[in-house]
């Protein structure tokens, strides 16, 4: 396994792979990665020639106030991982290497706007801008995404067809612990007491799950949900939204396709869960 | 000659090309082509093993108001010039090809709000947008640009950098009329007597040429352009700047390479030009 720390050196590897005829997998990280990760390398290790692992904590989707300086970094381990499941490459660029006077930005405000984007005004802009740049760098055939992300799956979706990426993007299924956590780069924020009250959100998702049906009020779903977070003392919520699937906004009633995504602080940290729900499933 | 009419259609036959190893050169226009246009056609035809020239009024990056609609168009024309210079494809689609609830824009605000942007306040945006979508679905090698639209040029270049476009932008200069107006489709809005007052423009432009000197003040550089073009009754001032060349700032003193760029009315036609100075040139 090759680690690349330029751009130049991406190029110089992806140029000679096309010129074999390898089909690319790419997997964006910012690293400190977990058993959910290792879902979409696995995925990607299966489904291509050569896999780039991409390695960066990307300082413009995080906004004032937020974890940037604190988010958890293990590189030495991330690249054991990586090795182990058959990575050919991790990209790991320094911060100058990615933005220097960097003055362009790709944005989809419409998607952007509402679920984690109303409290997170300029983070999907930076996730919509180093995807991007990691697009046009590695020229991946395919990338994978998890579903845990589910707002930023959407928008990616929807960036790659409103900007003719040539790419197809793979969605993997959120990877949980053994008591249902979702897997988390944040979860190593809790302590003991709040790991456990965590499992509010899980406790929440599936109770949802279980009561939605068609022709609902979402704002009784909202409702039903929103009592299982309430019983936990250290749970504040701080959004649980009903959405449809391809253009994320609110929706009234369950009648199509939808996304029912949750944030809650637990403690200081900042959880996300969700499902999604297709008619007569 | 083929003419494109679908994205799919383009990416069939780059997928071809590149399997065979050709170098591809984009020329991205709105249509109506004249000779700058086909200065930048012969270039890449000259440069590249095969040639795209894209053909398409982009609604995007025109505002309210601005002239879409009555934009002029003739393509059957298009389409014998570019026979005749040795283009490959065309890609000549509809509006809806591009374009379906699209969400997602390429911005690059701070160098879009001076010059022409501070009129056109969704144009730039627009010509990114287009100009992002068209990389991806041919794939180019190299993509031409006139030097007439210098605003778009310097913007195109920054993009490129900033998302990391595995493409060269290659500048060509300004062609001009005879009696030395600078082409542009939009002449043709011009009746005879505003055709003879345009010529202001190029007046200004050569004046402004012969008596730029470093350590000069920008403000009397404008000031002694601005002079020639109020002699002109039918010639209204949109703007004159002096601005650095790479990231469009205005400039105080002429010390590095700058851009003079005008915008003028001619009764209701927009037209600009413009010229670079390089220090010590």
């Amino acid at each position: 396994m090759e680690i690349a720390r330029t751009v130049a050196d991406v190029r110089k590897i992806v140029k000679k792979w096309k010129n074999e005829d390898n089909m690319i997998g790419l997997v964006p990280t910012m690293g400190f990665l977990h058993e959910g990760h290792a879902s979409l390398i696995k995925k990607a290790v299966k489904e291509n020639d050569k896999v780039i692992v991409s390695d960066f904590v990307n300082p413009i989707q995080f906004g004032e106030g937020e974890d940037l300086e604190s988010y958890p970094r293990d590189f030495e381990t991330d690249t054991k991982l990586c090795e182990k499941l058959g990575v050919d490459v991790i990209f790991y660029p320094e911060v100058n290497e990615m933005y220097h006077e960097q003055k362009t930005y790709v944005n989809i405000e419409e998607l952007s706007k509402g679920l984690c984007g109303s409290k997170r005004p300029v983070h999907f802009r930076g996730v919509c801008t180093v995807v991007s740049k990691l697009f046009n760098i590695t020229k991946a055939d395919r990338a994978y995404f998890g579903q845990k992300d589910a707002q930023q799956l959407a928008i990616i979706k929807k960036m790659v067809e409103d900007l003719n990426f040539d790419i197809k993007i793979v969605d993997c299924p959120i990877v949980r612990e053994a008591d249902g956590l979702a897997m988390s780069s944040r979860n190593t924020y809790l302590n003991t007491e709040e790991r456990k009250a965590a499992l509010c959100l899980i406790k929440a998702t599936k109770y949802g799950e279980r009561n939605i049906s068609k022709g609902m009020k979402s704002a009784r779903l909202i409702e039903i949900m929103s009592d299982i977070i309430k019983k936990e003392p250290l749970a504040k919520i701080d959004y649980i939204e009903v959405v449809d699937k391809k253009l994320l906004q609110s929706v009234e009633f369950i009648e199509e396709p939808v996304l029912v995504a949750m944030a809650v602080y637990i403690g200081k940290t900042r959880l996300i869960d969700n499902f999604s729900w297709d008619v007569e499933k």
